[in-house]
């Protein structure tokens, strides 16, 4: 199989360079993996335990490389490799010889979804250091009237750093008042103001996982509407929460949080699903929406973020990131992100 | 034509959200922008001038909008959309009657490649913020034996931050001594020591436009074989700035400086291109390198950064960002990344 996402090919040998690519033989002939020449110290470094190929065009040499091997039948993958790419590595496999490109699609990521203990460790760390940087945040009072979304930002994001994170997930979302009802805010020089709802979405980044969590504060006092719809946000997602098990049905996992979100009125005001998977990338498999198919398994690393958001007025998301416990009875899932989850009122 | 390369949909529309497509009609019928829930607010407020869809699948949603409309060819970008991708659009396109998908690779990038007047000015402000930061740094005494890559590379970021950048361009680049000779190094906890070369490679972003500079220096006193890579890379550098002219092949312009870097007898010690465009994203058309076709446009914005690296011993890279001037004689291409290029020994 030739694998061409960087992701994976990271996922797989443990080079993190920006081009390359990975063959991965079925047999004992074992895995050749292909770089520039940027990359050659780097690349002997990272993955000592396969071949190496320096050549900028990685993914053509080595389909090359598998036909002059004699591979009859190469996996590629069809949900990364662009129309114009495979065209490229058709030509190059008809000059080659007689090698068929076959369909592989999600292959690696559905290795990927089940994290090992070593995975699960390094999003542990990565989570704890976004705990442990919200707390300071909080207790610092980074969080009050006059400052500014991006100064709460860029506090936040270098308390991380502080606690060992090695970068940022994401872009930090800080959303204040109205920003607050747009999902996905990026922060601006808008001030925090009495009586806002805070939104802050952020995650540490650590040995290349992700940590994702979401917290909505209130500063002052809060107003009747704002504890409504956050006491609604705060019970479909423990509802969330408890639906997650090995082998639940990942649209009713969804539907557990957004019934309730719905029964109350507010269906129309959480317009996205309602997790997904986290490790080497914030968002991947498996998807936890009303049009997902498939169910959680064991070892899987996701988030629970219901939200609700008023146009206008604000809104707020409470979002965990949990790994999903073994089918054995009893077992909860574990909570990476471990910040308090009460409507804070600060101030 | 159906745009789904998420910077192309930035580009054409405004919206920076991370799930979106555009379509965008050949006559006078404007274009359509679709997005998701999440981003209602944002696409309204960021793209006032499209017809806004919401919908989570856009770009199958597109295409059927399209073919509902009469559309009987639709473009497709073949060097994005992938080969699951194109078989779910020809899938849609087949139900809803005859429209046929048509490559239109790098269409909307051959349009990115020169920059306007706006552009320009975000791309100077990213150089400056750069500049401005890397001064800072050297001035705080920021370069000094005994601190990590790390801390190095988090304070150059912090300053970018401080002189008005919304992030960074890319992971910023501190390799020190023997990590010098890593073109792409990730900063460690290795410490700077008396004699190294320190080579940091990093940009600012701002508006969504990236800056990109690299300078090397050396700590203490520099050796012989460091000032001689130095002055070669130097001088090689110069050529290829003084190369950038429209009209110019852009192979040509990477041989300006690589013949002088061979000619030394290091031409394997510069595994890499010469240089690259840069803008929305940090690389971006042209491509400048030994086996690029075509000729530099006027209006362009590209780096020119020859290096030399010495596996185990260490290497310099000096890359600068410049606008290329148009065809008129006498017009010198502007240079946007003005931090001082003379081998500075620190300490």
């Amino acid at each position: 199989m030739l694998v061409t996402d960087l992701v994976n090919v990271r996922y797989l040998s443990g080079f993190t360079g920006s081009n390359a690519a990975l063959l991965v033989f079925a047999d004992d002939r074992g895995a050749v993996l292909a770089t520039d020449g940027r990359y050659r110290t780097q690349a002997a470094r990272q993955a000592p335990d396969v071949e190496l190929a320096i050549e900028r065009a990685c993914g053509r040499h080595l389909a090359e490389h598998a036909a002059a091997a004699g591979v009859r039948r190469l996996g590629f993958e069809s949900h990364v490799v662009t129309v114009d790419g495979h065209a490229a590595l058709s030509a190059a496999l008809t000059a080659a010889g007689s090698t068929e490109l076959v369909r592989a699609s999600q292959t690696v990521e559905a290795l990927r979804e089940i994290k090992d203990a070593g995975e699960v460790a390094l999003l542990r760390l990565a989570c704890e250091a976004a705990d442990a940087a919200l707390a300071d945040l909080v207790a610092l009072g980074g969080l009050r009237p006059g400052r500014t979304e991006r100064e709460v930002g860029r506090e936040l994001e270098a308390l991380m750093l502080d606690h060992g994170a090695d970068g940022v997930s994401f872009e930090t979302i800080v959303a204040t008042g109205t920003n607050s009802a747009i999902p996905h805010h990026r922060p601006t020089d808008a001030e925090l103001a009495v009586g806002d709802f805070v939104k802050i979405d952020f995650g540490a980044l650590v040995g290349g996982y992700h940590s994702d969590m979401t917290r909505t504060f209130v500063l002052g006092k809060a107003a009747d509407w704002q504890r409504e719809i956050y006491e609604l946000v705060s019970a479909a997602q423990r509802a969330g929460r408890h639906a997650l098990a090995a082998g639940a049905d990942l649209a009713a996992v969804d539907a557990a949080a957004r019934g309730m979100i719905a029964d109350a009125g507010h269906g129309a005001h959480f317009g996205h699903g309602l997790g997904h998977g986290v490790g080497l990338q914030i968002h991947e498999a498996p998807g936890i929406n009303a049009t997902a198919a498939g169910t959680l398994l064991p070892g899987s690393v996701v988030t629970v973020e219901p939200g609700v958001y008023l146009p206008d007025r604000g809104g707020v998301r409470i979002e965990d990131t949990l790994v999903v416990a073994d089918e054995s009875p009893g077992h909860a899932p574990e909570l990476l992100t471990r910040f308090p989850k009460e409507l804070a009122v600060l101030g």
